[in-house]
């Protein structure tokens, strides 16, 4: 199928049935996760993968008691950098270098510009951006397990500090962002299974703009 | 091909050849985008496509002079709320609503929730978090992309309040996140083409936990 038709069929699985995603279709998953694009290819990001019930049991807890905390299959934890520091960008662009065979100093002039950059920002923002990266990634995972027939629900509803806690990932320069339960829809008890995927209409979302048309967006504000 | 065949294929074009990119592509890509999911279905964000050369020249100049910007077929700029409110909200929940045939009422008490818990944040982080989800739609935009096998440039090297002043975005509720160029890679002159693609070992890239080990993870400072 294609990406169109998988993002048809996925949907925000809100009750789920407890059956196993089988390894390789996790992997896969994974591996979509792993490939996606970042910002100067930082990939500021990891992910945690959580299958123990009793870990399971202690997020849900403090993830607003959602069910597939618990149903899933697999629980996927992305965690972004909290800030960027020279550090860091040295590891990832002095492995990329050695990766290509490169000299370690090519990259040295843009990693001061970003460093530079970024720091005129602050260091809550630095750690947003790199949150917006896991972004990316969180979204091919998503898109692996639809074409893998897995379901997912997408999943900021939970106390990002008090997971970070439990984790043992404060401190450690990682913050989570977002999380991903993959598992099975459990078909008879789903209320939003076979509700109308509602997205906003074409003509809403899109708009062309030229030379002479660049004021046409508007946050519509009527409700 | 599968996804993660189209994202081994992609890559962030450098160069690109001017070809045009067809229009059923495009819209291609643009629905996959507007598929994608967003926190609580509020998809706080549009896509503006730009294809007028003499915009694209002003756009250029204000992202680092990047050829991409008048060498795509296509410029994608993806805007995102810069707060949210009770209207924006409330427009987008009456319509879910109202396409489920299900009462105006019925979403009432968790808009009420989650506008409480935003506002809790702050603007500045209602912004970072609009922003995230159309990086989730941005995401599969490149997907999209790769499978229609065109080229595209993820891009963040612009800046982006001179890019709101120049598409007339100030004041308008949106603020620009993120870009992407579209079209076709200029296989001659594209340094990047040949290079390896570089991501994080997937040993380094997931981790496992479990109740007895939640403490494994450390960003490394070692460069």
């Amino acid at each position: 199928m294609s990406l169109i038709e998988n993002l048809q069929w996925r949907y925000a699985t809100k009750k789920m049935n407890g059956a196993k995603v089988p390894q390789e279709k996790l992997d896969y998953i994974l591996e979509a996760a792993r490939l996606a694009p970042s910002s100067s290819g930082l990939q500021p990001y990891k992910i945690i993968v959580i299958s123990d019930k009793a870990l399971l049991e202690k997020i849900k807890i403090i993830a607003n008691d959602q069910s597939q905390i618990t149903d899933c299959s697999h629980l996927l934890v992305f965690a972004a950098w909290d800030e960027y520091t020279d550090e860091r960008v040295s590891k990832v662009f002095n492995y990329i270098m050695d990766e290509r065979s490169l000299p370690r100093t090519a990259m040295s002039d843009y990693k001061e510009s970003i460093l530079n950059l970024y720091a005129t920002e602050g260091k809550e923002w630095e750690a947003h951006h790199a949150a917006k990266q896991s972004y990316i990634s969180f979204a091919m995972a998503i898109a692996a397990a639809a074409e893998q027939q897995v379901d997912a629900t997408p999943m900021e509803g939970f106390n990002s500090k008090e997971l970070d806690e439990l984790l043992k990932l404060t401190g450690s320069g990682y913050k989570s962002t977002v999380l991903l339960p993959i598992g099975y829809r459990d078909e008879e008890n789903d209320w939003l299974l076979n509700m109308k995927k509602v997205r906003t209409p074409k003509a809403d979302f899109i708009t062309e703009m030229n030379m002479e048309n660049t004021a046409t967006l508007q946050v519509s504000n009527e409700a």
